[in-house]
């Protein structure tokens, strides 16, 4: 029933923002729920976004020097308490492999009692100890290194509240694993990728993603530091966009995974692994999407350019055929689509359109043929405006696209600004979020992480990171909360 | 220890061809067992060959109208026995997840008892049955239809035997399920994607398949019919390459999807689904390596030229700059890699790409620059040659690798030709194949399944399909085996 759903109406934003995101999902046709508990369907819209997604990310990885390669979706039980921080961090939400063979009863099927797996297997929830593994098969001199792998996978966390693209017990992300002859490698192949996360969200999500690292008690289970992307939603709530850790010597001592360095020591290889997921459609969604329903960045649109024509009577032929021309000049650099369907208005295609998120609408009429244009319009609204149909019209559909991917970066920007807010005392951000619910606030901060969770207890607000930039601000200050001299400039926010 | 092993010989073809096939995927490296039972590691190399083939094929499935969505990693157990031969041909081999949660304990972690899903989740083996369930959610009506869908997944089979590539427990594959309205429809588009499985394999792979469709004792277990494409490997043991099955409305009715046709009346909705995996990279690996190891045709090599600069003294700078400007002629048409690295000697680096299975080597010592040139070999041998370094090189280079890719084509299909026999009588066929351990037997058969069980039993023999081509042959034959009339011809061979 996604065709019924999508005529349902959508809620505001400033009326019921979780159901407004919600409805914009359905609306667009992006996802549906399953039958299996917090797993998601992608559909063919939703998935096409992450495509896109996944192919500018990893011509960027490659460009970086990265090689991809595929791990077993199982590992071994025992692997995962190799690392004692990480089976602390994981092993309440695996999915456990326990047999390997149904059999059928009188009942239906059921596992079979004789095919029980002598080591239950996990499946993977991030692969960390298993290509850690491999590792230490893999590297046994510096020469070996540095080791530049990415995988794109999918990965299961059995969460018990989820969200579609936001938490979700199954979904697809890509993850980076690099080990190092260096702490100072490693440690500048971490920030290198936090880098081109923030690049790919700024230039081709239109997602201006604040960088940071995070507080102890937000790290990864098994890393030295985190590094985050945080992206503001419209709320004012934050989105986690992405991480890149500082692995230090962890897992390699864990697998026990040395190399000989040029002056034949032998020593403990260093790591860093860093991810995005679906997630980062979600991301999306939030910081673009309006009351009309979805709004797509050019670049990852799975159509940026609907075509519709329009008629009466016997000029069908006449408009197919121009249209067919305006297709043949744009499809050679853009993802087009003719909505030629006729059994549907085109009030209704726009409306639908709309709802999908398409960045340029073209319609094409009689007149229009005529005339030799096409009339446009922007899913960012404005006027419609003409565009003649000549042998520059991709390269003016080109300016127009990016224009609206710029356009889109500016306000996501603007939106974000206006809503980080500098306190001095922590009353001040109380009450803050308790008028308004959202909001980030950079504050100078002690690191004290009974502080924080006293915080989060209090206000629901966590430490989203210590930006990279302005920590210098901290120098001389008091703690907004403790008022004990500032160690840091932190930002402090709701979140998902 | 990849770097030890690929130094190890290659055992020769007619030694032991098993062996060979080991030997030259780890002298390529490209994957490593995992300790997890039966699921491989894709190393760069080797995962590089199924991204060359993905980007191919999807690129096919989208001309052809199919767009990619994403599925659930599992399959709620009661699903999989909806349909009745589907259980049947899965249930023996399926990983069963049955709890959601791990618990430590002083032995180290274990499943945790509390944490015992209500049903189990089976890891999908192939996804029909969950797709069936989503499908009876979105088609209500013949404008839904065709619904054109595929998937790139991983999916688990427990196989009790493995072998890299050919069969493991985890795989890569894509998996396209459709919706017609009609018989005509769906049966046509099953055999359309046994075409574009066809097309691919010999453009693209240079692997001469063979289309036909399965008996029922080789059918995918719920399908009406199964078509396949059968590659021929080196030592004549066939390969099953792919298939794409009509499934009737067996899986409509299982789910009860129904549409509401023109006429407004219910009907039970049309069913194909179609498939290929990581089997393919172990199909091209056994039609064209040879005892040199790996060989691989230019369409799919993730390295397709690789130059090797060579210097003595004070010539390396003057090497490089010319290498640089050959690999800058080259690099946007073709996947390049110059192999400067300056701990190994030329001989070995030839050694090394050639067991990889880079179509073409350039060599660049200081007397082809001063020549303007670079020397040329083929992976297929033959004598080296000399290309002037201008403009046009990179057509000739193109020109080079077309060569290549037509030339292995030529190759396998001549060795397919030469070991496909002709013969009258069963007695023939068993004392060949006993005699040269393969070769494919084209026969004219009664359609019996017990008389095909019969001849496995006696010679490991199985009809791998009746071909579509040639069928016309059967009239007015005897079978081969039973002296009745024959119904079919048939092509029997040991497989994998």
């Amino acid at each position: 029933m996604a065709k019924a759903e999508s005529k349902q109406p959508i809620t505001p934003r400033d009326q019921d923002y979780a159901r407004w995101y919600q409805d914009v999902i359905a609306s667009a046709d992006l996802v549906d729920s399953s039958p299996v508990r917090g797993c998601m369907v992608l559909k063919p819209h939703g998935f096409a976004v992450w495509e896109a997604i996944r192919a500018d990310l990893d011509a960027r990885f490659k460009a970086t020097g990265h090689q991809n390669a595929y791990f077993p979706l199982f590992i071994p039980q025992s692997f995962l308490s190799r690392e004692a921080e990480h089976v602390e961090g994981f092993a309440k939400e695996c999915a456990v492999v326990t047999h390997h063979r149904l059999k059928a009863t009188d009942d239906g099927v059921v596992p079979d009692p004789a095919a029980k797996l002598e080591e239950p297997l996990v499946v993977r929830p991030t692969s960390e100890t298993i290509i850690w593994h491999m590792y230490g098969r893999w590297i046994s001199s510096w020469r070996d290194l540095p080791l530049l792998i990415n995988q794109w996978a999918n990965v299961v966390r059995w969460e018990m509240r989820t969200r579609p693209f936001l938490r979700t017990a199954e979904f697809l992300w890509q993850e980076g694993h690099t080990a190092h002859a260096t702490r100072a490698e490693a440690e500048e192949e971490a920030r290198r990728m936090l880098q081109v996360y923030k690049d790919f969200c700024w230039e081709t999500l239109a997602v201006p993603v604040v960088t940071g690292v995070k507080t102890a008690t937000e790290r990864f289970a098994g890393a030295d530091d985190t590094y985050t992307i945080e992206g503001m939603m419209q709320n004012g709530w934050a989105l986690q966009c992405g991480t890149s850790h500082f692995l230090g010597q962890n897992f390699a001592r864990a697998f026990d995974v040395t190399f000989q360095n040029r002056e034949g020591e032998l020593e403990h290889v260093w790591a860093t692994s860093w991810g995005v997921s679906t997630r980062l459609i979600g991301a999306v969604i939030m910081t673009h999407s309006d009351d009309q329903g979805l709004v797509l960045p050019p670049a990852v649109a799975p159509v940026q350019v609907v075509i519709v024509p329009i008629w009466r009577g016997d000029r069908k032929a006449m408009v197919m055929e121009y249209v067919d021309r305006v297709a043949s000049l744009l499809g050679g650099r853009f993802r087009v689509r003719v909505d030629d369907r006729d059994n549907l208005k085109p009030g209704a295609k726009y409306f639908e359109w709309e709802r999908k998120g398409v960045p340029l609408r073209m319609e094409v009429g009689p007149r229009d043929v005529e005339g030799g244009v096409v009339m446009c319009r922007s899913r960012l609204g404005g006027d419609k405006f003409k565009l003649p149909v000549g042998d520059d019209l991709a390269d003016r559909v080109g300016e127009t696209l990016d224009g609206i991917q710029r356009q889109l970066l500016e306000r996501a920007v603007a939106l974000r600004d206006a809503h980080i807010f500098e306190v001095d005392r922590y009353d001040e951000m109380k009450a803050r979020l308790q008028e308004q619910g959202g909001g980030w606030f950079r504050v100078p901060w002690h690191d004290d992480a009974e502080a924080e969770a006293a915080i989060k207890a209090d206000c629901k607000a966590t430490i989203r990171c210590y930006p990279l930039e302005g920590q210098e601000d901290a120098a001389g200050r008091t703690c907004f909360y403790s008022g004990r001299p500032a160690t840091h400039m932190a930002i402090f926010a709701r979140a998902y």
